[in-house]
């Protein structure tokens, strides 16, 4: 095994309890089928983060079972999970990590109505408050990007960069979130499911009415800084 | 902590073990995600409500994490939870209380169906019985209110003040309920979302019947007055 | 409690005790919200049915808490549960059972698709083979009748008496099933709810394909004769 | 009991005993309800398959209840489970394992959405990146077959020989899959289900965007080639 100072093998621990645990709440919440779906965390003070392994069973996934990989998305061999391939998406998470540092966590399934909106490639335009406080306005579409090489992080980088959505739609492919930490990527991925039905559902009958862009911002700004408990690090969204 | 006297005592007690099992219903009826939604149920025999800490797990919810307020929307200093934020909501919840008087406890969720009839302003008409039975009539539409002043409270009591709906859809946002007790509105909140649902997707191919007014104030007339159980208090719905 | 003879008291124990396991049933399959929805059956060999008690939670139902009616839908004194009030619907129950003597189970939900179809007025068209397995056809629509006297259960049996299908959808309310015994009317709940939404579904995006008259009739045969095990009495559906 | 070799036995006790758990899988994933669906899988190493009884619970459903049958469909005498009627679909499922000698398991349900493309006679087009690797293409529709005779199963495999999808629309009834063993044709059943509901509801708001043959092909080879762990034997699918 690589080296690790005492705290970044703490910090590995922590962040593959995480990770592990986080998998059972994409089930939870209904965002996944089968082996489908992924999440991962960046270690803190390490150029290092923890995935999934590919094409498990999400009952079989543990701490021991993730896999620990660098920022070019390789695997760091003789530690745990490293006789295992990675999943299949770890190029484009490597990508956001070593491009955006402010990412700590990210997460990718094909959650239904996400996916729908992706296969339109049609932005979710924001006509919920509940999308105003999280996501700050609507929810933008990247671009269709085939596995393999490091188009599908591009397309994420570049259409998140700057941008107050934490969601991204890839066209035809379904969504990849981003967050503080994994949890927040999560969470993220559970709330854009949510408002992606509410928004299709109510489109079915009609035209939502708009949310004036002076109430999403002060919505957006507050949510940000005020929800939550004081004392979280940051907004505890 | 503020002296009260026993029987207040023993009453804080009980809402707090009834607010925090309901948050566990609204989890069970599938109306909330993540850390959304909440519930608050009036302290009889005192100026008081209970309501739900603000952003935390449904899984960590507890009688003791319950939070302590006055009618004023104020945290009781030195009780169980005081150290926590309560819910966002908490000034609209307390606006219904200060209000009305006979409101007991009060619902907040972003139920998928009552939710998207609510990005549309439009009302739930009354197509079938267990409307009828329930709500007495149509849910209105409540106006678009920003969190942060009284304007949401305001906007829920403008709206059901004799009214015979226990339900409001808030334009842009979702639906808050209010009842007798906390048990009761949770109800409200369980039905409304089975009958948005239902009569959204009668309406996906074609409309709905109408039921005659008559036959409306027929029904509900009924089953405020004889449908459960007698040895309830008043109307067992 | 009046005096039954051993086989009639052996014969309502069993049916005290599959009536409280069905309705679990209906909470599992999702037909059912808060205290909504009602299972019967007939007491083989005696004048007597068990229902269910009204607005009771589902949690709290047993095989105790059932209650034991005649066929006029009077509650039979001195009887476990007779303290309570049965179901809203039991004069609707005691009136199939009186005029429909081959009916041993009568069930009654809000499930959310076939009353969509009812809240129309619509009958549900035979496009699946599993409707024409189960149904032998359409679904039918009864009329619009306001609880209270007769005209629920005489809508019933006007509808279905004569009829291949087991399960009406009463215009604006929701389905009412029959069947052999309650079992079998719960499965022609849950097979009811699970055609009249693939119906629905498949109707959003164009017409379904109709079946020959005589291949809905040879689904029909064969399943009523074949289908199960030989072991059962009779179609083991 | 017909006398099969040591080998031929265990390989019968592993079938039953993965057969029996992945109809479990079905209920989980919420393809089928009451006792509808069925699953099956060869006994690699001789002409016999394994299927679910007929008309029962899935709650009653493990090992020794799995019957055994000839590819001929006909049930192996004084087995355990042999005293039952296998599944009503058995001969289809017995005409593909005779025809199609690479297929190792067969799966049969009525799922939702599958079900309602299959009532129009619609293929699925592929118009998302995880229905190129799954399927490699649209989802072919099969021809409408009463059930009793060889029509369901030669129209199974007509459709599905040479075809890279492991799944077929059989008009007006549902989808059959097939795959390797029966676990790949349970994850084919899933992953179906979960595609035809995505572009369904992709489809409700406008048109999904086409993938390009070539990415399609890509996609299907990565899939088929790389995905998975590299101990298992071919594509971890």
């Amino acid at each position: 095994m690589t080296a690790f100072s005492p705290e970044t093998q703490v910090a590995i621990a922590r962040v593959r309890d995480e990770v592990a645990a986080l998998h059972a709440e994409l089930v939870r919440s209904g965002l996944v089928v089968w082996t489908g779906g992924n999440v991962s965390g960046r270690v803190p003070g390490a150029d290092l983060f923890v995935i999934k392994p590919s094409g498990v069973s999400y009952d079989d996934l543990d701490a021991s079972s993730m896999i620990l990989c660098t920022l070019d998305g390789e695997v760091v061999p003789n530690t745990p999970g490293s006789d295992r391939s990675p999943s299949s998406d770890t190029a484009a998470h490597a990508y956001v990590y070593r491009e955006m540092p402010e990412v700590g966590g990210v997460v990718h399934t094909h959650s239904t109505y996400a996916t729908a909106w992706a296969a339109r490639a049609e932005a979710i335009p924001c006509v919920l408050t509940a999308m105003a406080d999280e996501f700050g306005g609507e929810i933008p579409v990247g671009p269709f990007a085939i596995i393999g090489d490091d188009s599908i992080g591009r397309g994420i980088v570049d259409t998140l960069r700057g941008h107050r959505s934490r969601a991204v739609l890839m066209r035809n492919h379904g969504p990849f979130t981003i967050g503080r930490d994994a949890r927040d990527a999560v969470k993220a991925a559970v709330m854009l499911e949510d408002v992606a039905r509410t928004v299709h559902i109510a489109r079915q009958l009609g035209d939502p009415l708009p949310i004036e862009p002076a109430a999403i911002d002060a919505l957006f700004d507050r949510y940000q800084n005020v929800y939550g408990q004081p004392t979280s690090a940051g907004a505890a969204r």
